[in-house]
């Protein structure tokens, strides 16, 4: 095989997971090993290191040390939340090409997908021979065309191992208990709470997920049906719960209860980082169905993409697995792909990895299908078959 | 020796730990392995459970049950809040000699080992032969006597891990993060914060504990020297912080921002269960340096007692031990013990189960010593090496 000269750059974008620095490790190891770049550069901060030529060479770390790093939650380059425009990535390029980088690999969401899409036209504009690879990593598993993300599943076993424990502890001092999960537009991670009921009668009881409406009236009733039958209720919300205009609930309920809305920069209602939604729908419930009644709320927070001792073995093994085909599909020649993850079997559960083209991918969004939402207020046993294999073999319980 | 004839019941009190069935499965192998009771009764949400005659036979429980049934979360009969009097002590007690109990475990906190002085002195009035041990139980580390309690060390790994995860990620993507950890009184728990600096520059950088007393002033001049000199801050605070006058800081703020308090049957303002003190906290940062800084707060919640992957070897271990120490501890002739474990090596680690008596323990709160506080705003290198082994082997990370 001929390979072209050159150097690689690799960044990581966006929020960080528990597995984002394995697809590091992997994409650096499959380098190593295949030799088809001289140098390899980490840009810290993502397109902030790339634009202000902040490198650090990683091609001579060794293979104890990447299995360590691989371990670590967290990006170890540093990420950023820019998303660059074409003359933000026109300056890239010209730092890359300063460098002599041949090779781009950037580990991140469907926005980073889309910032590959311009740093490869920008290069092929400039008729400089880049090969540009987007390596998937989100907790949300919103992109469309793959099976699954690099990152679902550790944060998945982290809602699941989290539900198991708080029904259990829910069973021993009955309460109605609210638990709020990450995940604006696409309800998988919240969905992913209903991986904890391995027992009879253990939550979550209902499961509310930003796909739905999410009806105030319709709710209420629910918790007092499940209260009633069962005296406690388990609850797993999404914090992207949105009445029938879109307007999230986080933002309703404000309103209405303090009067004041917290906004980022680009005028979305902060959700995550607070615990407002939780203590909202804490107050609702009791304003509703009795000032009495023991609620409690915990907002999962950012500990769903960064627990250091929560890891979906599986999705570790994935995320490394996923960095390795991006410098395989360079190897082979490819110009520029996204590596999607497609599931060959179910039984045994078995993967590979599709290099696609980044405009498949970029920008777009996928969320929980219908077919899998039960009733608006569960998940079917479909997506219980889909989701299990993804978070590892989960804690063994017993009961008297 | 000369074994009493009679039966043994079994209860689980108070917040429930990951270690707590531990505890119960140590009591019941101890006593099928001894033979010195009858039937094994096991009382469904503790006292309750006794006074209602809500009992579940144990006695024939198998090794393999009961090794799922320590590793599973939640006080698996069922807890109580309920802090019985004498009158309910009585009553009790005239359940408990209906059934020819000779022998009552009881696995809780320092209101427990008060519940079990009373049942005691109510069973030497009556003249009934009636051996009752305290089994220790609490996340909180607040029992005098003890070098620590089992379920501390489970929750002590969530909160290291927990913050270990959260500073890297805090690393990646800068800004002030505020991570409220439980404990009204006791700062164990937020101390164990500390452990998460791994590795140079990781977080907590400022920890607060209900020890000290929380001058918002000094706070926030904490932070702008943080946030100044890193560009980033991680905080680790104790729900229970409090003022001089020993107000919350929750309910000042509360008054501060939203004018309304929730308190619970006893006139405490509600602490846990709402992310209301981090929310507050977020607020004051950004009302005193700043409206556009990026300030996020989580709080861990009940997961710091619950959650199903992260569990102490060494806790789950002791937690087990000290079930069966309280069994020898009455096979041996004792007529009421609490079991505490003594701290004998640090180097190796090693510990041992000693009885003492109820009155000792009961009712007593420890907190924190002053002298493992460093400057208001952290813990010392002695707590460091006290807390360590209680931890078990914290995850191995690495960095770029």
């Amino acid at each position: 095989m001929n390979l072209p000269a050159g150097n690689a750059v690799i960044a990581q974008s966006g929020g960080p997971t528990v597995v984002i620095n394995a697809s590091l490790v992997g994409v650096i190891e499959e380098i190593q090993s295949t030799g088809i770049a001289g140098s390899i550069f980490g840009a810290r901060h993502a397109v902030r290191g790339m634009l202000d030529d902040d490198l650090i060479d990683l091609s001579e770390l060794s293979g104890d040390r990447l299995d360590l790093i691989a371990g670590t939650p967290g990006a170890t380059l540093g990420s950023s939340r820019d998303k660059p425009d074409e003359e933000y990535c026109q300056k890239i390029f010209s730092q890359l090409a300063r460098r002599d980088i041949r090779y781009f690999f950037y580990i991140g969401g469907n926005d980073s997908a889309d910032t590959c899409r311009i740093i490869s036209e920008v290069a092929k504009k400039a008729g400089h021979d880049l090969k540009v690879f987007h390596v998937p990593k989100t907790i949300d598993n919103d992109l469309v065309l793959n099976d699954h993300t690099p990152g679902y599943g550790s944060a998945a076993r982290f809602v699941a191992c989290a539900l198991m424990g708080d029904s259990l502890d829910n069973r021993a001092l009955p309460g109605i208990k609210i638990d709020v999960i990450m995940g604006r537009n696409a309800g998988f991670l919240t969905a992913a709470s209903a991986l904890a009921r391995t027992e009879h009668g253990t939550g979550p009881h209902l499961i509310y997920l930003p796909e739905s409406v999410f009806d105030v009236d319709r709710f209420i009733a629910d918790v007092d049906r499940v209260y009633g039958a069962m005296g406690r209720c388990m609850i797993a919300v999404s914090e992207g719960i949105h009445d029938e205009s879109g307007t999230p609930i986080a933002q309703r309920l404000a309103e209405q209860f303090s009067g004041e809305v917290e906004r980022d920069a680009h005028g979305n209602v902060q959700l995550s980082g607070s615990g407002a939604l939780g203590d909202f729908l804490s107050r609702l419930i009791r304003d509703r169905l009795g000032k009495k009644l023991k609620v409690r709320a915990d907002t999962f927070g950012y500990l769903q993409r960064s627990f250091a001792d929560c890891v979906s073995s599986v999705d570790a093994e994935e995320a490394r697995a996923s960095g390795r085909a991006a410098v395989q599909a360079a190897a082979a020649g490819l110009e520029d792909a996204s590596l999607t993850i497609r599931r060959i079997s179910d039984s045994p559960y078995q993967v590979e990895y599709v290099p696609i083209g980044l405009r498949e991918v970029a920008g777009k969004t996928r969320t929980v299908p219908t077919s899998w939402i039960s009733d608006g207020c569960d998940v079917t046993d479909e997506f219980i078959e889909y989701a299990t294999p993804l978070v590892g073999p989960l804690p063994a319980l017993g009961s008297v």
